[in-house]
């Protein structure tokens, strides 16, 4: 039986222009379409600078976007699944960072919004206060492909290790993760991060970035990846604009969990985790 | 006010010979308490090879060890802490793989016997089963050198992030941890484990490894290190035997738990972490 996923990773430059913004994502996506792939990802806040003072200005009402038809239209026409990066979603006076993931008949198998918001102050380095304008998502999100269950975080989500395990312990065994690291953390933590969720959890692990623009306020570390459950990078983008693919072998989840029973052995009379 | 602690990491060479082992340890933290310790730290099974069949063999009875009373005696000797790494324990019928911990004065700081058992079966690779001849220990262990709250963890624990996240919730700065990799897992996950740990709770992390022999039965990996909040490796020994120092900024913990807020932004909404 065949046990693959492929995926493509689309890690595209992100500008002022919502109307371009959405016409390159839709041209990558259409690209990476021809290649095979089960699902292609984009990078958090692929409409839009990643900037507070811009997400309500790009943000979409999910009742009425023409960008989140469109992009069922294109899952359904290709038979693949859109993880949709995330998007700043009006709802009421709130807006969120959210994530919209489309399944292949061009339905929305999963939406998620940011539980963790960013905010960071490294006086002279990077200050964020996603909490200023934005409002936290709530809840462990979850999707079947078929072949998996499938988890989704968003960039700061990757920070809580607690968030990662609940995942996988609804025996999610890929999970996706639009982020967007800056010229500090990532050089410092993105691969770290990446690669020590995806040992610890044994799930492989897709991170899409947006590509690097040093003209940007918030420069984006860029280096899109998917790492297996051993911790090895298994595809990795570089600062530009480019599409790249992966294979995600289940097989592999399956027998890495045997040889090194993390998920059996730990000692849940000592702690406890749950959702609420 | 000083806010820093020094530490000596002792990564000696554990041979078939207990009572050249223990002279050797007893050696290492003669000289490493002459450069101005707080604290020095012993590798896992110091006293005995990393091999099932001799961990009885090997093992002391707490009540009657000379081994014991002369690492107390040591301690206060020389004022300073010593994080004994681990022994194999005889308690009634039962062999546990505990560290002492002895404080300034002689006293037994802390007792941890290790919580997580290492079972790793990869064909061809590595193959082995502590619960086969150890019993587990219980519970989260941490103490007071002071200046700062420490916590215990052994080897495989460092492979459950629950365990290290309840110590940081006790407000540890400190985790020590006396471990073995092997040639396998050493390489792949040593340095990404410990970096990862220490950033995800924003606390140093000192790991005190045996020196490599290529001629045991479990080669150890060796590259004892010490990791800083921000995941820098500060110290790092290679496979032989040696000792390394650290400091541990203490300030260093608080400012980097301010500019990135990571235990203040849990969402203990969505997840509950805790000690049973």
């Amino acid at each position: 039986m065949e046990e693959k996923l492929r995926l493509a990773i689309c890690q595209m430059k992100v500008t002022e222009n919502k109307e371009g913004n959405i016409q390159k994502a839709f041209d990558m996506i259409r690209t990476a379409a021809k290649n095979h792939i089960d699902m292609v990802l984009l990078p958090e806040m692929f409409i839009c600078p990643y900037d507070n003072s811009k997400f309500e200005a790009f943000s979409e009402d999910p009742d009425d976007s023409p960008l989140l038809g469109g992009l069922s239209q294109l899952s359904k026409q290709h038979n693949i699944f859109i993880a949709a990066g995330t998007i700043p979603e009006k709802t009421g006076d709130r807006v969120y960072n959210t994530s919209f993931i489309f399944d292949r008949e061009g339905k929305v198998a999963a939406k998620y919004s940011k539980a963790h918001l960013f905010d960071i102050d490294i006086p002279g380095r990077i200050t964020f206060k996603e909490s200023d304008v934005l409002s936290p998502g709530s809840g462990i999100t979850t999707f079947d492909m078929g072949l998996c269950k499938v988890g989704v975080a968003i960039c700061y989500d990757v920070r809580f290790p607690e968030f990662f395990k609940l995942m996988a312990l609804r025996d999610v065994k890929l999970i996706i993760l639009p982020a967007s690291f800056n010229m500090v953390t990532g050089p410092a933590h993105w691969e770290l991060l990446m690669r020590c969720r995806s040992v610890d959890n044994q799930v492989y692990i897709a991170a899409a970035s947006a590509a690097r623009d040093t003209g940007a306020g918030y420069v984006s570390y860029a280096n899109s990846m998917v790492v297996d459950p051993w911790g090895t990078v298994t595809a990795r983008a570089g600062e530009g604009e480019e599409i790249i693919y992966a294979d995600i072998d289940l097989q592999a989840v399956g027998r890495i969990r045997n040889e090194l029973p993390l998920l059996k052995n730990r000692r849940t009379d000592i702690y406890d985790l749950r959702e609420i």
